[in-house]
């Protein structure tokens, strides 16, 4: 088989390590250990589905100084070996006796002095993708060394992203903008709503994603339940409010967006729903300062509860999340999604939801804008 | 919007629920806390793609007496309001103050004596999906109740599927069986191969797979080199072995098998790697305790390392690993693939899967048998 072309030259991943490496100075850690598929791919380009199965284990070390280290399954060297990751060292996993637990620990005793300090991810947003009794004998074997949180510190610096990731982003955005214009082929009347589910994934594959991670939306007279069921059989109908929303992927980069569709023509509550978060978004778009909330309260609108956008990239949401309670400051080069969503009628809801980059000029729309009207499909 | 149709009937869960308490009962634990989505829709039937966003963290809470608590973000309250779960406790997620612990220790602490013990995941094959940080907060609010690990618990009673599961994964089988009959008409002469991942995607969408989580392969002249890696655009030429492996989903339900092709005539070599294949879960099919290994031996075949077959269901691999390190019995009512490997030349390996249902009278086949000879493309 022939090498796969990398997904960005090395000097891309250098530099998030230098970016990384600057935090773990500040921060007096000696090394970082990462375990979900984001972190890996983001320091080594390492993209398979091969996570999809819970079995194994995988670990990159990013030390202080030097290059990253890889403690993975024997399964994943030659795909890792086809990075620009060199040192990697491989388990037969997985090994119910000892699976990664002591070539981790062999690799961070080396890097990271006795009294020194390990950090991990361990906030909002993450978890340990290992098994935890594991993580505990780690712990244990590595004493006095001590683990420490450095999710703030991964944040920072995967938050920025680069140009080439931003055009990684756009381009996924592109292949959902063209997929969502094809949604009138699918989405008809008396079509049913599960069948159009795997139509829209079917037309994001035709437009060029590599996989579809996630497809979500609801369908229902006047608006729809919730956001996050999966499709039932139940056909459209006239009056119906369909809403579609994917993470499609390709080279390793997520869009998430959706869009709404009126089937037969939209009634005033939807017109006036979709109105509404259009200028909310419209708003934001001209001045990210603005708050979404205050845009729909403008307009006499029902904001739902909860955040109205969040980090996009590596996986589907990232943080921050754009809520009265996150913190988080906005800076350039950040990617997010705007996504304010309002009550039409009492169980009755509309979402929309948007692609930008935040650019030092303002934010550049990565998704194709939607229309300021509600598209009406089988008039 | 109308009720989904739940994907089984309220009994069905009521007795998991059952079996797990037994195992409670046994193991003296007095509740128990499952964090992941093959967990959580086990005992609960709340099916979403929501889980491929990493911002929120979900609890189930099975106690040892009485029904199931779950303590999720609010978002979800409308969906698993449909499920047969009546105690539903929610928080507005995600919150940097509190992301769910506050919620959840109070559950705990009511379910829970003081001195009691709560069982989590936390061995092979497990993670715990919270953040790290979060569950050391709550371990140390519900002190002096102890954590404690119910990987075997769990496993014990989900490796057992019921009828009703083993047809749904053989419905899932033949989604998969239907796509693999019609990879000629778009796996020839020229076609690269990202196009051949994604008209597979294609096919099994159109057969019926809700989504496709999981597909992979790998094509090379003569045998492919790795079976984790995403494909590339070359083209398949005559004389390469294609090999594609499918996780699709169905109701929640995987299957998880490959099939490989000769593009072109098929080498005698290529010829020889599959017979040995074929030859070796044929064995199996015919007598489980067999083993594949010395069955591939017997053909002159040069085993893969690793294992040679794992259990399926809920996600695309659960356990136990077909391997001499695994020491986990074999009973009636699990699913499992059997999916030897064998090595071509040096490079060059071939990898062949089947999915299986074990009953009293011997395995039963949930995937379509493969063809003994390997199927030639475009000759």
């Amino acid at each position: 088989m022939p090498d796969s072309p990398a997904i960005f030259p090395a000097t891309e991943y250098a530099a998030r390590v230098a970016r990384l490496q600057s935090g773990l100075h500040r921060a007096g850690i000696d090394a970082l250990l990462l375990t979900t598929p984001a972190d890996v791919f983001y320091v080594t380009g390492f993209l398979t589905r091969f996570w999809e199965s819970p079995a194994r284990p995988w670990f990159i070390v990013v030390p202080a100084q030097g290059d990253p280290v890889a403690v993975i399954p024997a399964i994943g060297a030659e795909l890792m070996g086809r990075t620009w990751i060199s040192d990697i060292r491989t388990w037969p996993a997985p090994d119910p006796q000892d699976d990664g637990v002591g070539l981790l620990t062999d690799t961070l005793a080396t890097l990271v002095p006795e009294g020194g300090q390990i950090g991990i991810p361990m906030g909002l947003e993450t978890h340990l993708r290992m098994p935890l009794a594991d993580y505990h004998r780690l712990r244990d074997l590595l004493a006095p060394r001590r683990f420490v949180d450095a999710t703030a510190l991964v944040q920072r610096v995967r938050e920025i992203k680069s140009e080439a990731e931003i055009a990684k982003i756009r381009a996924t955005c592109a292949v959902a903008d063209r997929a969502f214009a094809r949604v009138p082929e699918f989405a008809g009347v008396g079509r049913p709503l599960d069948r159009v589910f795997r139509d829209f994934q079917i037309a994001l594959l035709q437009e060029g994603a590599d996989w579809v991670s996630y497809v979500a939306g609801g369908a229902g007279p006047g608006g729809y339940g919730d956001v996050i069921s999966p499709a039932d059989a139940r056909p459209l109908a006239r009056g119906d409010v369909l809403m579609l929303d994917t993470g499609a992927v390709r080279d390793g980069y997520f869009c998430d967006f959706d869009r709404n569709f009126a089937i037969g023509a939209a009634s005033d509550a939807a017109k006036r729903a979709h109105a509404a978060l259009f200028a909310a978004t419209e708003r934001a778009l001209r001045d990210l300062h603005a708050i979404l909330w205050d845009a729909l309260i403008a307009r006499d609108a029902t904001p739902l509860d909860g955040r109205l956008g969040h980090g996009l990239g590596l996986t589907l949401t990232e943080w921050p999340s754009l809520s009265a309670k996150d913190n988080t400051v906005l800076r350039t080069g950040m990617v997010l999604t705007l996504e304010p969503g309002v009550e039409i009628e009492k169980g009755k809801i509309m979402v929309h939801e948007e692609n930008i980059a935040l650019r030092d000029t303002g934010p550049e729309l990565l998704s194709q804008r939607t229309l300021d009207t509600l598209p009406e499909i089988d008039t």
